[in-house]
Formats: C-alpha cells, structure tokens, sequence
C-alpha cells in the first residue's frame, strides 16, 4: 500500500528527522469553506501546527497518489477546483485508479493517516447521525472509521444540524471513546455547549496521550474523539444558532427538500442566516484545534519514542 | 483453516495451472429455485463461465468439508434435497462440526471465496435492508459481509423486496463500494432501474479490476458490490413487477404474515403472480452476470499475475 | 498489550500447567448485586468452576493492570467500593491509564479474557439492543463484542427489559451464533423462555466445543452466545416477571424517566417488586451457569490441546 503514498518534501524530512506530524483533511479546503478563504485558512492553520513545534501534513489525492502534505500550488488547485471529488473510504480507490483529484473527509483523512503512520488529525467537526437517521438510515462513514481505524481525531464536536444524541449512543455502541477538553461538556462545533457530557474529561496533552496511547497498547484499534470547544470568544451565541438551525431545518421541510440535499442546504442557509459569522467560528475553531492537535502530537511522540 | 476446503478436481487443476476462478454460491440451487430448473440453471451458469475462459467454482458444505467445485451428483443432491440446510455466516461452524448438507447463501460463500482464495463471485442478488427494518431491525447478514469480506459480488442489484434506499445508506455508512455496469442507475434484480444511483459507473471489466485491486492494495478490507442490470429484453416491466410487489404485500399484511415470514411469503407469491416469468428473468440475469464475473476474474487475474 | 496483564498465582499455576481457565466479569459483583450476596455469590461461584476441574478467573481492574483472577481482598474490595467504575470497552484504557478501580462489563470482560487466552467466559446475562432502541440508537456494546472477540459467552439469555426480539435480529445481522443448552428455545434470564429460539440447541459440553472451536478455525473471529437456562426449580414464573416488567415499564413512562436513567430503574423497581426473589433467581443462574462454563471449558481445552 505504500506504493500510493506520496509525501511533500516537508513531511518527508519530518518523517526522517523523527518529529511529531499532525494530519489535516481537505474537503474543508475543496468543500468547506468560500475561495480564498479556504486556502488562507489551510495556510494559517499549518502555520499554528508549525509554530507549535509540529508538522502539518494536509492529505489529499492527485494524480493517483495519496498526498502527505501539500505545496502552495497543490493547496490553490484544492481551493479553486469545482471538480474536486469529496472522496470517503468507499471513493478511495476510484480516485486514486481513475487520476481524479480528490478532497478527503474525515472517514478519507483517517485511513490515509493512519497508513503514512501518522496518528493525531485535525479537522473542524466529525460527521455523524443524521436526524431523521431512525428512518433514514444516513449515518456518516466517519463513524464506523472511527470505530476501526487507529487515529486521534481533535475536532470540535459534532454541528447541531446532526443528532448529536444518537451520534454520540452510536459511538458508545461501537466502543469508541469520546474525551472533552477543559470541561465534561461534548461541544456542538459552534457552540461550546451539547447538552451531552463527554465519556472522559481529559485536560493536558499529556493525559489525552497517555490514554490514546494505553488504548492502542491494549490491541484495541479504532479512532479516538478528542472534542475541543470553540474558544468562548468566538463561539456563537447558543439561543442563536439553535434558532438558526430551526429554521433551516423548517425552510428544508417546506421546500420539500430531502435526502442527500438537506446537509448542504442546511449549511448553506446557516452560513447565510448567520451573515458569515459561522464562517469566522468555524475558522477559529479549526485553528483552535490545530493548537491542542499539535500539542497532542508532540505527547504522543513522547510515547512513542 | 485450509484443512476444511475441499477442492474438485476441475478447480483443484486451475488452481495449480493458475487459471481464473469464479466462485457461485448455491442456495439459488437449494432454495432459490424448482427443481430440475434449479440443476440446469446450474449447469449453465457454470459453462458459461468455462467458455468465457475461466474456470466456475460452485461453492457449498458436504461431510464436514467446504466443497469449492461441485460434481454432477453433488449439483443434484443440493437441487433435490428438502433438507440441505440455508448457511450464513453464523451457521457454517454448525453444518460443518454437524457434517450436514449445507447450501451457502452470499455472506457464507463470500467467506469460503475468501478462504479459497477466490476474488470474484456471481450471484443473482444480494440480501439488504428489508422493508420495515427501521423497526424489525431485520438487515441481511450479507451486508455485513461485504464490509468485511474481500470478494467482489457480481450480481443485478437488490430485489425490490427489500428496502433499495436503505440497503444503500447502509452500504455507504460502512465504506462498501457500490458499481454499476453500463449505467448509473443501481438494478433492481427483475428490472433495470431501481431509482437510486450506483456509486460508480464501471463498464469495462478492466476499469472494474483496477478499482477492485486498487481497493485491497491500499489494505481496504471488504466486498466491492458489482452490480449488473438485467439485460432489457429479459428484464420484468417495472410498473409491473412493482405492482406485484405491492400486492403481495398487502397480502402479507391483510393474511397477518410477519417476521421471518414475510420473504419467502413474498418471492413466492411473485412467482406465481408473475406465472413463472419472474423464473425466467432470474435465470437470465444469472447468466448475464455468469458473464461479466468471468471477464472481471481474467480481469482480476491480470492484476494478480 | 500482555504489560497490563496481572495473573492471580492461581491462575498463573493453571497456565503453568495447561488446565483450563473460566473467566468471570466483576460488574456483576460491584454493581448488579447489593453487599455482602455479591461477594459470596463470587466466592461460590468461583468454587463450583474449581469443583468441576477448572481454574475461576474473576477479572477486574486496579492500580493500572487488568487483573487476572483476584483474591479474598480483591473480591471484597470491588464487593464494597462505592466508586468502582463500570468498564466497558471505551473505558479500559482510562481506567488504566488513570489507575482507578474498574469493574468489567461483559464486553470488557470479554476483552481481557481473550488477551489472557482464556475461552470461555461466564456470566449472568449479556447485555442488548434496549427496547425503544428504534429510536434511541440505545445498543448495549456487548453486541459488537460479541461481534469481533472471540470468547464464548455463558450466559441465561437476555434480560426481557430489553428487546429480545430486535437483540437477536441484531447478532443475525453480524453472524454471531447464539447456541442454548437443553432446549431450543432462547431464555430470557428470570425465565427459561422468551418465546424466541436460538439458533442451534447443543446439548453437550463436546457438541458445544466442537462448535466453538470449528467457528475459530475457519478464521471466523467473534463470540458465541451459549444460552443456559434457569433450572426450572429457581426460574420466576413467566407471567409474574412479564406484568412486573411492564408495571415497571410503565412506572418509568409515568415518573419521565427517560435515557440512561431507564434500565437502572427498572432492575431496581424489579427487585422490589419481587421482593427480593429476583435476587435469588439471578444468583441461582449464575451459579447454573459456571457449572455449564467450567464443563466447556474442559471440553474446548481437549481440543486446544
Ligand atoms: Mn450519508
Ligand atoms: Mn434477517
Ligand atoms: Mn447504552
């Protein structure tokens, strides 16, 4: 497998050199975020991860390679291309056999991770329980990834527009831990605030390594949770965004838009009912979380090495 | 776990000459269809295979061994036995320590394939999501399987039976890829349109074996679903096989049929709502993907070689 | 992984010298009993499995090892610590890592019986998919264990405050075999019937092994529910338990308890309302149980051997 693998000339002298590397995913870059904003973020975001004593190794596919870190050019061709697949565990290969370029999601950045060895990703908000699952059945891929692949996911929760409850009783189900940072509470990405507690409340970098770490010991793979909550400063108002959603959600219903269009649309008329500022939190959370993603990859290096 | 496999003597030689193999199962023998319909169907299917240039591997369980390559009198015994039993995944340990007669449905062939070696498996249609399953919980074993079982299963969709959308989601939430073979569009079985899209459309068995191939190289454990339509002048009319299927279940649920019940209470009903004719598009799509199986194994086998 | 594991000198002397090794879970002790029954109940059924030629291996976790076997202190110790944390599987790297005192659930059970080789495990009753699961995604882990770990699990069935029904479709769904002992039906815990079948009745401890070590074999991972009733003699009636069960049920619905708070509630309601007789019946199983356990035990090690 490691024949697809392609590391930037960054990550390779990292890998050499033994330092600590930190994934990021790209559909944020290709899907995620307007142009230019998404590309600037991506910059900014490897900058926090570098400052920080850290690698940054943002993961995408080109030219039927798996990318371990990407040039200026490759991230700008991420960031403009409106072809760019969104590619989960079952598009990996398709991509990758048919020369597609290819924007991975969190399922995606897992795998692709955890082949190039790397064991800390960060990225914005996991996917996860639909609403509507119990008759939908739609259940993000990034679930049963985290329950068999071996990657510490630092993210900011869950977003609201999902059912956070059900996401959280599938992942107790299929055993995989979820830990919050400085405070009990799951976070729901915008806000700090879920209403629902995480499994573990683990504060430094060294605890959360040493339990990551203790648990891979153990023979027992998959991926862990390590929800960070958006800084208080730059998270948006509960009551706010809850109304915001509510209304999407009625707008969705009334306009009888179903299936595979209500996330996009929901996202999308957030974005607009907000005037931009989920934009702004979402940006801040991301680099929150290239902070704490950085510093729990320099802990885990300490373990391993 | 080799010491259960037996193989015949036609598969015990492609195997030491390093020929193509495709792997059938046989509860469409057993249980699928009348005898001696079920026999023949059997025997064709199986040639059509050897004139495409590979070699057919008739799969199931006789005296506590895994028969890989069936004869004629064992082809025989299974089309006329009332008592060989269904086997799925959970019951081969039992038909095998028991020594009984046992016919593998896809999820217990796709083990055998695997344990054989074999990549590539024709089979009418796969099990699902059965209607209703958001409460009876009632969800084939078969998916499952083809999350975790590495054989590529060349069939013509999902009998409209089941619940088409939700089988899908389900495959998707566990990273199965779903192919189509000459259209988007993902088969119903007796039809060729089901209304929902195929992941992927792959029409060349060397497009199809590069994906296959590029799956397992990146260690992407599972099933790959290569779905087949019905070649159209053998296809049912949709509106009417769907209209049958309505019928046949509001007399399920007008006679108080329920549970484990209601499948075979349906395909039989079909049957003979269909007078027959249902029978014989079964066999034809059999055959149709007879065909496209053997391609895709030579496919395969040039990857392999 | 074999660094957190700490052998009892009884069970490091019966690996020494090859005999055959019965795990039991310690939840059980610290939470499903009240002082001093659960100790005594340990004790008692630690002799049994003793009695019957077998080494008992009670299993828990303290000061940062998973301890194999416990002593008189140990035992008493779970038996009376009112913060002994319950341990499933997202929880064992916790409670080790942070060196608290954890007491094993059935799937961490199963867990660190399979890393210290032991085979067979017995337990009371295995945890399920809870009833209104439909729409509460409530599925105990234990299922998912039984799905990927492969230990056989002694046990009298699922308790009938779960879905019975929608747990056994679920382990159908991910070919986990689910055997019972003396009869086909599949018991409900307090009662010899749920009205359910399993899907093999094997009688004997050899058949059962048979069974077990053919699954394990054929590189088909994961567990096997062998089912054991409740001797007749110590079985609650059926109709008493079922309008209990529903009494509590709806005392429940009434009072608002919801979530998490549901099962707790009700095994307590269920306790006095049988005034304390349940209590009885749970020991007498258990007990019943261990001896079925020990007996597999022998029979599996004969074919290990
Ligand atoms: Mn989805
Ligand atoms: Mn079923
Ligand atoms: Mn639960």
């Amino acid at each position: 497998m490691q024949q697809f693998l392609l590391y930037s000339p960054e990550v390779a002298a990292a890998r050499a050199a033994g330092k600590a590397i930190v994934a990021l995913e790209s559909t944020i870059i290709s899907h995620g975020m307007p142009y230019p904003q998404n590309v600037q973020m991506a910059r900014e975001v490897e900058q926090i991860i570098r400052d920080a004593g850290a690698v940054p190794a943002t993961i995408a596919i080109m030219d039927g390679k798996i990318c371990i870190g990407l040039n200026e050019q490759q991230l700008e061709l991420l960031g403009t291309s409106p072809d760019a697949m969104k590619v989960s565990r079952r598009d990996l290969p398709f991509v990758l056999a048919q020369r597609k370029l290819g924007a991975t999601t969190v399922a995606a950045t897992m795998i692709c991770a955890e082949l190039a060895g790397i064991s800390v990703f960060v990225t914005g908000g996991i996917g996860g329980v639909h609403r509507g699952a119990e008759t939908s059945f739609d259940i993000s891929a990034d679930l049963q990834e985290l329950a068999h692949t071996s990657v510490a996911v630092v993210c900011a929760g869950v977003k609201s527009i999902l059912d956070i409850g059900l996401t959280l009783e599938y992942l107790e189900t299929y055993g995989v831990p979820v830990v919050s940072v400085g405070q009990r509470g799951f976070p729901a990405f915008f806000t700090r605030e879920s209403g629902f507690n995480a499994d573990f409340q683990l504060d430094t970098p060294a605890e959360q390594a040493a339990f990551i770490h203790t648990k891979w010991q153990l023979g027992l793979k998959g991926g862990v949770v390590v929800s960070n909550p958006v800084p208080a400063a730059e998270a948006m108002p509960k009551a706010e965004i809850d109304a915001i959603t509510e209304q999407a959600l009625q707008e969705a219903d009334t306009q009888g838009i179903t299936g595979k269009q209500v996330t996009p649309f929901l996202l999308s008329r957030i974005k607009q009912l907000t005037d931009g500022r989920s934009l702004a939190t979402n940006i801040a959370l991301v680099k929150n979380n290239a902070r704490c993603g950085a510093a729990l990859a320099l802990a885990m290096h300490a373990h391993q090495n």
